[in-house]
């Protein structure tokens, strides 16, 4: 017997007849002899539907049409307890469904497990996961059925952990539970080496090492949310990403080891044997670009041009400093998400009497491509062979950064599926 | 300053437009010193959607379809978990637009009170409500918004105090906070004689007792739930019912005494000081008939009638058993709700052999009509009146009961509305 949890995200749930698929699924699992504790979010479109009354209810829209500023500062307790009723009606659905199958089931709110997060409403993050009476039923041969993406914060109120925190509840459960797997269905088959939509020749892989994983997500692959990567590995525990499509009695017989071969294992680097020195290469459409011209070249300026906007809560990610002309100015290029752009902007026109620039540029049509890989840390000449290619067909880099295990370039929007397309070759990445 | 519960339905709150007009009729209360809680309905058909889904989920609705027996019979706990979503986003909501308005607020979820039920989910009584941390923080001037219809059963499971349990809720909660009023806004603007639109001249009664309110509903009048009633009898909770959809500004200024004259205060009796012989006429349409015809007229036979109907958990209401022609068999008849006819013949049916008797009936073209007033205590000749004005208009009477404060008739479904101005006329109710 081992113990698994599963979790399915809001495609996976999004009417009854998908929730009996799950349910189909989840069977298999019991059927093998497997102890199940599965992890949902809300029926797709649900959570867009309760955030938009939230901010209809604090009157975001109605000021934003009026060309008033709009103002998200309501009280995020309030938006949690109505956004995360949503995975409390899958939650009950899938434990009914379970049981008109046969199936012993009941649901778990986050309060009841008790799922315990700090007090950043909204975004709140795990702080301790109880799982005494939850894993005593599972192992007695009950399903538990637990409402993702939520926990109960100091003074006992409904949290939520942020867009996509179902992944992030699923791997704190499997930690927490010491679980044998955490296995997240989603709507494709697993991790693959680029964007098949891009790259017809792209593969799923079979295996790969939580550090690629991580960088894959941060870079713009969408199949794991960031977060839960980054606790999979800090507990070591071993996700399986797999298809909620695949017909259930054909989706592998529950090996812990490998989930039958389906899907993609993201695992400790050790437990891959044969590995590649790029494992994947990512995109990303959503930055934007932000150029500061002949700003002023002392120290310090830095932290003028980048405290604002820290204070405003926005994320810079590339940064370029060029070298100094008269060795007085300079100009200055960083990235940050698109939905940040204007907000970015008004900042540092805001603040251009302390910082000091002759002109400010903004710019959306920009991609980021990735290559990816443990393999660069035992390879040299990765980059230099990168930016080869890439100039081979025409391709100006506008920025780069890098990693111990990822090389990102910025580039023209309009090249980003040409670049993707010829690293993915570079790599020995196409079948 | 007083302490105020205000109760807002469904419809009260069907979407934010309104919501935003009961946060007026709060932030009236609040501006008037009070402290306030106030109990909120899930909007106007989500608790259908909920309950359509939690029956599906069952397979509920596609047995029915396929012609094999409908069995409701899924786990209650599950529904509860489901259903109670939609008063959990309407407490969110209300804070937040309370907020938004400048009033301090926050939402209350049944397990946050605790307001503690029995382990009878989806129709569960509540044991008990711990209003210290709640009644501290009113106090303190923040408005408490408390999602309705629920509370927390043993086994820390969320549980749902049956249809209209929102009534219940607020009335609850008015004892344990020992508040000055609970006042239940729904979508007419009180009490009154009869249903208005069958008599243009029925008025609004400024003030009725608890027990002829408790007889109002039980016959048929739909403004309070039954149990509330009972509720506020047993505790002594001063109800006033009142219309959300008058202007918020309008609505009296929160005189803890009678609510400012509007609505009608549901209160001892002795509050009353000018008593009609009747208060008011009911009516129910919802009632239909079951005749045994030839019936064996011997002990124990109404055992064997009743037996295996209260098994099947269909409540009987009036019973009329005619004396027996030959001293041998007898006519009974009784009503049931209309929707429980078909399973009651069914049941009767089944029994046919145990029971003994040569045909049965069912009919719902019936109505059962009642005059109700604590003053017929003390005032013989109500019933006498009653028949001979209804034989007048030449109105037969299939069937009596009476109580102390009540005399209901049941009679052909095509005189109901002739039946309910007749009395109304009868006692002195036109206006």
């Amino acid at each position: 017997m081992s113990l698994l949890v599963l979790k399915f995200g809001g495609t996976s749930v999004a009417d009854l007849e998908r929730i009996r698929n799950v349910a189909a699924h989840v069977k298999r699992e019991v059927d093998g002899g497997n102890a199940c504790a599965v992890v949902v979010s809300a029926m797709a479109g649900q959570t867009n539907q309760l955030v938009a009354l939230v901010e209809e209810a604090w009157g975001y829209k109605v000021r934003s049409q009026n060309g008033a500023a709009a103002s998200a500062h309501y009280d995020t307790r309030e938006y949690d307890a109505v956004v995360s009723s949503g995975e409390q009606v899958t939650s009950g659905l899938l434990a009914l469904v379970l049981q008109a199958a046969g199936v012993q089931a009941r649901s778990w709110q986050g309060w009841q497990i008790p799922l315990r997060t700090d007090a950043a409403h909204r975004a709140a993050r795990i702080t301790g996961v109880e799982v005494g009476e939850l894993k005593a039923r599972m192992l007695d041969g009950e399903v538990a059925v637990i409402a993702g993406f939520q926990g109960i914060a100091p003074g006992n109120r409904i949290a939520t952990l942020g867009r996509g925190g179902s992944d992030t509840s699923a791997v704190a459960l499997a930690a927490a539970l010491q679980a044998d797997r955490c296995d997240i269905y989603t709507d494709v088959d697993g991790v693959y080496t680029t964007d098949p939509r891009v790259v017809p020749k792209a593969h799923r892989l079979d295996r790969i090492s939580y550090e690629e994983m991580l960088e894959m997500a941060s870079q713009g692959a969408k199949v794991l949310q960031t977060r839960s990567v980054e606790l999979a590995m800090q507990k070591g525990v071993r996700v399986l990403v797999r298809s909620s499509f695949d017909a259930p009695d054909l989706a592998g017989k529950g090996d812990a080891e490998t989930g039958g071969g389906l899907g993609t294992l993201v695992c400790h680097e050790d437990e891959i044997v044969e590995q590649n020195v790029v494992s994947g290469i990512a995109y990303a459409r959503d930055e934007a670009k932000v150029t500061l011209l002949k700003v002023a070249d002392k120290p310090g300026v830095a932290a003028q041009v980048f405290g604002p906007l820290a204070e405003a809560h926005i994320n810079v990610d590339m940064i370029v400093q060029n070298v100094s002309d008269d060795g007085r100015h300079t100009d200055m290029t960083f990235t940050v998400q698109s939905a940040d752009l204007d907000r970015a902007l008004e900042v540092l026109r805001n603040s251009k009497d302390s910082i000091g620039y002759l002109d400010l540029r903004g710019s959306t049509d920009i991609a980021k491509v990735s290559a990816i890989g443990v393999g660069m840390r035992s390879h040299a000449g990765v980059a230099a062979q990168m930016f080869s290619a890439l100039a081979e067909k025409g391709i100006n880099i506008e920025a780069i950064s890098t990693s111990e295990i990822k090389i990102s370039v910025l580039i023209d929007a309009a090249y980003a599926e040409l670049a993707v397309r010829t690293l993915h070759s570079l790599f020995g990445l196409d079948r």
